[in-house]
């Protein structure tokens, strides 16, 4: 028998009692909670650790920050939130080889630096030391103003839209994104919203989350999906296509949506938000890519595993 | 030029701007936000480190995941608050050398048993692989119910209270204590307490902690101070005196708390939670040993240093 970091989700989430003041748990990009009468807030948590999430050789200290505080934003966002204020809660685990003055003030200078821009209070955390890999965890907390959205709600019909090209981030955008709050709050402010992600996992696996929670199929266009000039250089080296990088990198950090047709037209002639239409949502399961040649081809929802 | 943890989160909280509805930020056992009128919520986040704070050869799985979730309980019973609901989020970054099924739902056995027997419903986290060391984060919070208690409020008189023996947690206690939620609630709730902290750097460093949050000082009374069998156990084999054990050994996970006289009586008289009075609070800063010799001992603020 063997068990992935998603069964042993699922099985802890077996063993969980849901309270009724709890209105999205374990199971999403955040959860949101119930603190007072039509008030909830939205909180996510998140680990990065080195040599898996960055390497300290190809990183510098303030990137490492950056990103330790941004795949938290990034959560939240995919939730349609973000709206300020926001509060973090960052621990970290530092190694005595890298634990000079110089590394801790500038990884802080990073995460207060992505913290400003999104009015994010750190309001609290704690130090520690470790014998192995710097490990750095934020918790961020917002309050909900807009219309949640989860993996839940995407519908047979809907158009699947991401915020940006894909593939090949290792190269460095892992680093640098921008978490997509803004787009977030724009999209999910104006529009109707049927289900939202953040892609962390890669494409096809983050496709295969929402089809998994809202118990539809995808089907994705080649034709379409937008690739990063990362993603064409770095398959000259893999001797993978671009359009794999694309489908299978993972921490894009892009959102992925989806929303009716006609909702869709709208947020492409509004053009505010820049998004790519990749494909369509189906009643029947299963995720299929349309390629460029007119075949089908079934995609496996594989994305990066832990174990 | 030198920085111990201390110094860094000192210079972290210089950098912070206090956003005004941020109540308690960083540097207390947890912080507090306002979330509406009237409403507050206590939120805290600790992490735990193989080879740091426990040893997987002296450790179950089930006794590292309670220990996960109790440092943090503990920071919200220090903060004298508790009562349900409570929400958790929990990160862990598994080694592959002990990530079997076994352990993984050993490790969260641990975690649930703690968190249902104080109502503590876990709601999110992230799985994640390391390298290095196993590494848990938990972040906790609970609605403001009562009185918020913090390290600031010692006052010249005041009598220093502790809710247990301390020393030689390291011998068993420190992965097995119970977090002191309910003594926190009862006595919060009856009585007016001036100042709290829980010792998890020792009584020597935490009393530290209280005097220069209070700007006030601590007269320890030797006589009073309540001392586990495991510190004297200890103490043959370390050299140390059963009292030094008490006084600088960490991880005891007691409260550690003042009140005025008067007040002390009625708590010691109604008995419903073992307290013992260890010294009182002077106007004078620094901390002195009254010892059972008649001698007076200035203690250095002491106690366990990530670095």
């Amino acid at each position: 028998m063997t068990e992935n970091e998603f069964d042993y989700i699922s099985w802890i989430q077996k063993q969980l009692k849901r309270s009724p003041d709890v209105l999205i748990g374990s199971g999403d990009d955040a959860a949101v909670v119930k603190t007072g009468k039509n008030k909830y807030i939205v909180v996510t948590t998140d680990t990065i650790v080195e040599d898996i999430d960055f390497k300290i050789a190809q990183a510098t200290p303030e990137s490492i920050g950056y990103k330790s505080i941004a795949v938290s934003l990034s959560d939240i966002a995919a939730m349609g939130q973000g709206k300020p204020p926001l509060y973090a809660l960052i621990t970290v685990a530092f190694p005595k080889r890298i634990n000079t003055i110089s590394f801790r003030h500038r990884l802080f200078k990073g995460m207060h630096q992505l913290s400003r821009k999104y009015n994010v209070s750190i309001i609290g955390g704690d130090i520690s030391s470790t014998k192995g890999p710097l490990v750095i965890t934020s918790t961020i907390f917002a309050h909900k103003y807009l219309p949640i959205l989860t993996r839940a709600g995407a519908k047979a019909g809907d158009v699947i839209m991401v915020t940006g090209q894909l593939g090949g981030s290792l190269s460095g955008k892992h680093l640098s994104f921008s978490p997509r709050i803004n787009e977030s709050l724009y999209l999910n402010g104006r529009y109707k919203i049927n289900s939202m992600i953040d892609i962390s996992d890669g494409l096809c696996a983050d496709i295969g989350h929402i089809c998994s929670k809202s118990k539809v199929g995808a089907r994705l266009l080649e034709s379409l999906i937008p690739v990063t000039q990362s993603a064409i250089k770095i398959s000259c080296k893999t001797g993978k296509s671009p359009i794999q990088q694309a489908l299978y990198d993972g921490e894009d950090f892009e959102l992925l949506f989806t929303a009716k047709p006609s909702e869709t037209s709208c947020i492409i002639k509004n053009g505010k938000v820049k998004v790519y239409p990749i494909g369509f949502i189906t009643k029947e399961q299963g995720i299929w890519l349309h390629r460029t040649n007119g075949s089908l081809k079934y995609l496996k929802p594989a994305g990066y595993k832990h174990f």
